[in-house]
């Protein structure tokens, strides 16, 4: 099945990569038209800030497979359950209250982080004013991010899994400032794009069923004066805390009465984006997270169910 | 015991960076003489080209434990006697016949690579010219580097494990040249001060019971011109696969005579090295190699050994 699906991808050898413009600019996947498959890939240089990209062409399979469905948010879930549709990758996996992590001890961050929302995570008196950004003891002293870290930097400890979607329990919020959560983040995209994503991440929890969220870094390259590709980012304080130069969020998002999986997938820079730039111009195939990240999303979900839509554009 | 051997350099918070010299420079590290505590590491910034690096502050323990060692090579020697001090890291683990590695698939290169040197390993009719370099199809084709993303870019495929470590078996020898053992690698290094580097491993299993050499690529970053810190790397490819801006070896030597370990660690930039610098120019402290890396060498080998040198520079 996935094969099939994703077998004209392979062909193509897409890479996701950053145009020469501001630094926000992706490299997009688009319909190669002259192809005689209309499933073809080409890149495509796009220097625009923000490149919309197509619908990709991940069909829908017609028989759609039966869905275990964990209800109720985290009161009455499953163990586990956050991991349902797998884990991108296997390296320094961390479970904590809110959210399962892998971490990367060379860049002092995590690789990817997966929470699942509901409206029962969403609600609660949990409140981040209890909450303190502290280290993570269980990563060697060598490789973790501390406070000290960020101080003065000009960057926010960003995080991954948003605290706001842990209201359910001071401690899965808590949890949510252990600083392998977190990534120095532009402070505009923060508090506003990014925040703006977040809260779309929540409202979506009345739509779905169930709403997971893998969140994490990229390091993209860019063609620089001499025609060559780079990778850039900076690092941080003492313990060279890697700057990410974007962020991804992955939304496997189940659809209600068997209905399937719709998976949406943002890539968003870590530079200040405007306020009224709208998020659906951030959505990229997920094969151009899958080949930036170094991970897998999709072989994990297809063996979870057989009706995958995959939404860039809508 | 190894909290007592390593608490000191903790404090220090010392991480490896490149100066703003040529790209080979490193920060180094050097006993804090003003600290009455002789094993206290500060920072240093030295812009020369290759600087010298004391013998670093990891003593000796009188009480050297029974070492079991596995003589004569790979031909008689136990399976996993190559990992015999342990994983670096657990990540992505493949065994090959002539290595273990661990495969970084975000930088489509190995985070490490260690293979066992002995003299019967480095005897036999194997034959690079009946080997060719091969994508690793145990690496998503998203994650996995080709021959074509090197073509013309400039870099030399460079073994990590070196083949003519591994002379006792064509098959052996074959998988040293599957391109997840492989880095982009500056040509004359390669050819070059790397290769003084390989020939000087091979070298020191007449002198030693047991060596193991572990490799792998660095991505350093260094000061530019604003005074802040950057990694900075090219990538090559449809795939991007990223051009280390170091290479390290970490070799650990098995003395004869329950003599203990002793512990070599060496840092080369991916630049020209010219041959008349001596390889000792290049050692660094393992903890340099530990924090840029994200990877742990010490803690492993303490549970094999009570008595650990380091050798930083002889």
């Amino acid at each position: 099945m996935l094969r099939v699906l994703r077998s004209p991808w392979f062909a193509a050898g897409v890479s996701l990569a950053i145009g020469t413009g501001v630094g926000a600019s992706l490299h997009s996947l688009q319909k190669d038209t002259t192809a005689s498959s209309t499933d073809r890939l080409l890149d495509h240089d796009l220097h625009s800030l923000l490149s919309r990209v197509p619908v990709i062409p991940l069909p829908s399979v017609e028989a759609a497979t039966e869905l275990t469905v964990y209800r109720g948010g985290p009161v009455g879930s499953k163990p586990g359950a956050v991991m349902k549709y797998g884990f991108p990758s296997l390296a320094n996996i961390k479970s904590r209250e809110s959210y399962i992590t892998s971490y990367d001890p060379r860049t002092r961050t995590a690789s990817w982080v997966i929470e699942q929302l509901t409206p029962g995570s969403l609600t609660g008196t949990s409140d981040r004013k209890y909450s303190d950004f502290k280290e993570d003891d269980s990563v060697h002293v060598y490789h973790r991010s501390t406070n000290q870290d960020y101080k003065g930097s000009g960057f926010d400890r960003g995080h991954l899994a948003a605290a706001a979607n842990h209201k359910w329990s001071q401690k899965a919020m808590d949890d949510t400032f252990i600083l392998s959560n977190v990534s120095p983040q532009c402070p505009h995209l923060n508090r506003k794009a990014w925040n703006n994503l977040e809260q779309l991440c929540r409202s979506l929890t009345k739509q779905y069923l169930n709403v997971y969220v893998c969140t994490g870094p990229l390091y993209l390259p860019r063609a620089e004066a001499d025609g060559k590709l780079y990778v850039r980012y900076q690092v941080l304080g003492r313990n060279h805390v890697a700057v990410p130069t974007h962020f991804f969020k992955v939304l496997i998002l189940e659809r209600a009465g068997g209905q399937g999986v719709e998976l949406r997938s943002y890539v968003l820079p870590n530079n200040p984006v405007e306020d009224n730039v709208p998020l659906e111009s951030f959505l990229v195939p997920i094969e151009t997270i899958e080949r930036a990240s170094g991970l897998l999303f999709v072989p994990n979900i297809m063996k979870m169910t057989g009706s995958l839509q995959a939404i860039s554009d809508r």
